[in-house]
């Protein structure tokens, strides 16, 4: 393994906002750095089927507003087996590619680590999905504009809250990880909200409905990750809450996909140009098996390892901040 | 009955964003023409309650962009019994109210045509509903701003759709009639559309939906009005086409009152404040049990009896448009 | 001239959002009625340079939610000369084009009558202007989207407007006609709107804002079109009023190219669907030399000449709505 | 000086998305730690002429989400006497208050230091302000909601800028500080970005816009901070490049206080969540004369003093990313 002189860039796993925008700088920073730059579409499964295309500065022009990814995304079985893995890696070699940059999230970094180690290629890492749930960065490219999404949707069903007894539950993604409902539920001046890492405490919502509609409060907005454990989701906390309250008007919304779309947010585009930058900075610098994370609003690497292997918490302050908020 | 002298306003039925563009422009139509005018809150209900409250021109400053309705909305029980009727009626009398401006859907129109029977009092209906099935007006209010909101959902879903065989139902309102769900098919380029009015044919979808992933499109978009009649929603029709066709990859959003909220298009927001003031001059005019509606940009005036017992009927030439742009 | 076999599809003058909602029914409609169909790049300067490109259906996959115009749009100076028609005649006959639909405004549908003329080639226009000014359709393709856009800017204003005696002046596009102006300036609550069709009268105007302020408005918002003729636009008529009342604060914004882009809203999209799909229908059937119309809700035809030598009014209904609403 | 038992609360200086947000954390978090709390309309203008209000959970029930303050803003001249801050401090003394929390910049802390040293009152700041220029904080409420702004406006711009050799020129706020235009101008993909920190190279700007036009980008697109030393700002710089070269088709967007409103976003929100409780967190332990500050992801505390007489400064990091990005 010598000096990087030709890098492939790839989306993996669910779309998020904001990786175009790290495309655009990853080509752009490679060709700044004087390296070749090829795109392979539909990520690792499109290794396998040697579906890479050379970028230049123009082929990344008027990208960064798009959601979704130029690069489209893709799920591959081959690339878990030997065989799939041995494709690639030939792929890679006939086209000359000797470094790589995978924007997803751990499954995308999972498969990186043991291709890297397999074949001695350096890649390098960009977060980026909705969930923010990967441990090394404050923040995953797509989170942030997951989060208006959501909060501009809770905006709409909050101006329509005028009737008495009417409780909202609004299913948010995270089958995990609870971040985007947690903050998601803050910004909007959700009532209650529903995450994965804590287990719901059905007499606890009850007393804090109830308490609700006792002052009068015009209606109440209950956010749940899909995750959640107790239930299962939205529509079943609601029909155990209808069944438990037959007198309230329960009504379901279901996000859905439309969290992993939308033209991407300021702090969303900024962050990826930043972290795509700084990935062909740390290939040239001669770094692999990294993750690019922002901490503290400053670039930092950490080992594909690490990133895997630890499980990012939940902000106990933010999680506080709710019960001061919601009286 | 002679000259109206005092009006009372109020907003019924399922919010609709521009009710609050209606209410600013009846009240300052109402004090332009000389008149005194009330705000009556939450429907017929605070009627039989008596929570009336002068309004100004300053009142109902600043709401114009605003969704829901200042005026808040309620469904009423007591309506619909003559001693409910009763209470009302003396409330406005009390209050000198000798003429009333309703805002909502034809359960509002229903009630306010017994009402002004019973009493004798000038009543005119402004149509607000986002499902803009109301014979006698070419748009409801709340229309335009739902098919928006719908829109621009399926824009941000369309952004994620890269993956193969990706099948994405979404459900948008609309329990009897299919306006919202075609007028937005037609706009978000969905694949397929399925309306209360048409019965599903299933055989028909699913020859379609194989036609599109053999021609490699990337995924397909299915709206669903929740009347869907066959398989009732969109839930139920996603687990029909999954079984079906196991391989495929179904996912379901439910949009649900994220429809009702948002503030208001510039065509709702233009179209509430015409109505408006032509609501007070037709109560100015003489005129009652008549809704106001708007046709071929015109306003015009239609019983609320021929409102009521006609039914619109989707445009079939916007049904024909979707076979062609669909393929 | 016989049946029409080959389409040229083309985008003309000013951008206007709708155009690629418009491009994609013209294709598919074709395709659809069995004709091929070629885009020509940047108007009638591509037809004289021969840049033509086949089109499929695929071609105009998801574009109908973007701004701008995938076929792009430029002037031509070539355009207007014998030589250049010339050559762009031959383009068109050398690739087979037998039939053209232009998408633009006036000076578009001038070139095309003159033209389809000369060399007796059918052409259909469709009408893509946000200024809305063009005679016999009611509305333009990307006129509703560049009203909402005005709107959103306006409520965004109005939001800060907390200080007392505050002024704004916002400059809207329209050099000969206040349609944008006059319609945005309604459904954003302004207090004044100032257009090229009525000479500004300051007197009436400083009136106004006078009584605004000792009612003690926290602010006032004038509309200014940037044809407004006695000023010529917003930065003058702010200065003359900053001179008349040193005391108050008044702000320019103008709002230039940001009308012009953006997504299309549903109504422009399902108008340019049914434009695209009819201008194709009107070639299939023979027709010629004429612009696609919406009126009344319904597809028209009007001859070019027709449309090119009338002059469309602002609706005195509407100009009176404003000293109704803004008391 | 004892135990803080009644809390005014207060927003001063330019408007900021997010200050409602940050007023109803106060007021939620008062209540909470069994404060009395009233809003003082108006800011030390209204302290002065005794403008204030109790409030309560329900006061601030709907408010996260919009726009502006509910609590006005406004400049005080009288606040800047001695006469002035006697009055405003007799009125507090009136209403039992002896705690603030006051929302602003700079100019609100210098006020809000002087008063707190000649009265003894404690007093605790919260940034606000959409420049994002106080030292002591990474962000101010506000900036993330400009952002968007800004890069919205931008992103449309973009859809149209498909002739060639166009020159777009969009001035954004910042008088002296180049935060908003800088980051903006990263997430929007700027051509090049002219701040008031650094002296704007002419040579330079013609050198690269002349590199871009060789290499046929369709268009270019300057962001120009109002603060612009040089020419002084967008419409000046434009007249300059103008003057240069007489061939491009240069056009100015002004965006002016459309950059203050818009409903805040979810960064925006939840941040000024954490700093409204937090100030109160600061006032029950005795802390004064200090700004709440959000570095590094966590609540930190700064002496009005430091905030003040320190510069934030660019990121250097940033300036020189948009070199690579826009090549």
């Amino acid at each position: 393994m010598g000096q990087v002189t030709k890098v492939g860039v790839l989306t993996s796993g669910g779309d998020a906002p904001g990786m175009n925008a790290a495309v655009r700088a990853v080509v752009r920073a490679a060709i700044f750095n004087k390296l070749k730059v090829v795109g392979i579409k539909q990520g690792y499964h499109g290794m396998i089927q040697d579906r890479m295309e050379p970028m230049t500065s123009k082929s990344v022009s008027n990208i960064i507003h798009q959601g979704g990814t130029i690069l489209k995304s893709a799920r591959s079985e081959g690339f878990r087996t030997p065989e799939g893995r041995k494709k690639a890696f030939e792929n890679l070699k006939k086209s000359g590619v000797d470094g790589l940059v995978v924007i997803g999230g751990d499954g995308t970094f999972t498969g990186a680590r043991i291709f890297s180690q397999e074949y001695n290629i350096p890649i390098v890492g960009i977060p980026g999905t909705i969930d923010n749930d990967l441990f090394g960065t404050d923040y995953t490219i797509g989170y942030d504009t997951a989060l208006n999404t959501v909060v501009q949707a809770v905006d709409k069903i909050r101006d329509t809250a005028s009737a008495h007894s009417r409780l909202f539950f609004i299913e948010v993604m995270g089958r995990d990880a609870g971040f985007l409902a947690l903050r998601s539920g803050i910004a909007s001046g959700a009532e209650a909200i529903l995450v994965p890492e804590i287990d719901t405490d059905f007499k606890q919502l009850y007393t804090f409905l109830e308490k609700g509609f006792n002052k009068d409060k015009s209606s109440s907005i209950v956010l749940v990750a899909e995750g959640e454990k107790i239930s299962g989701g939205a529509i079943h906390v609601a029909e155990r809450v209808q069944k438990e309250y037959p007198d309230y008007d329960t009504r379901v919304t279901i996000l859905g996909h439309i969290q992993r779309g939308g033209s991407p947010t300021a702090f969303d585009r900024v962050t990826a140009s930043r972290m795509g930058v700084s990935a062909i900075e740390a290939l040239v610098d001669d770094q692999k098996s990294i993750m690019i994370g922002l901490v503290n609003k400053e670039i930092t690497h950490i080992p594909f390892n690490q990133a895997l292997k630890n499980k990012k918490k939940l902000n106990p302050s933010l999680v506080e901040l709710t019960s001061i908020l919601s009286i």
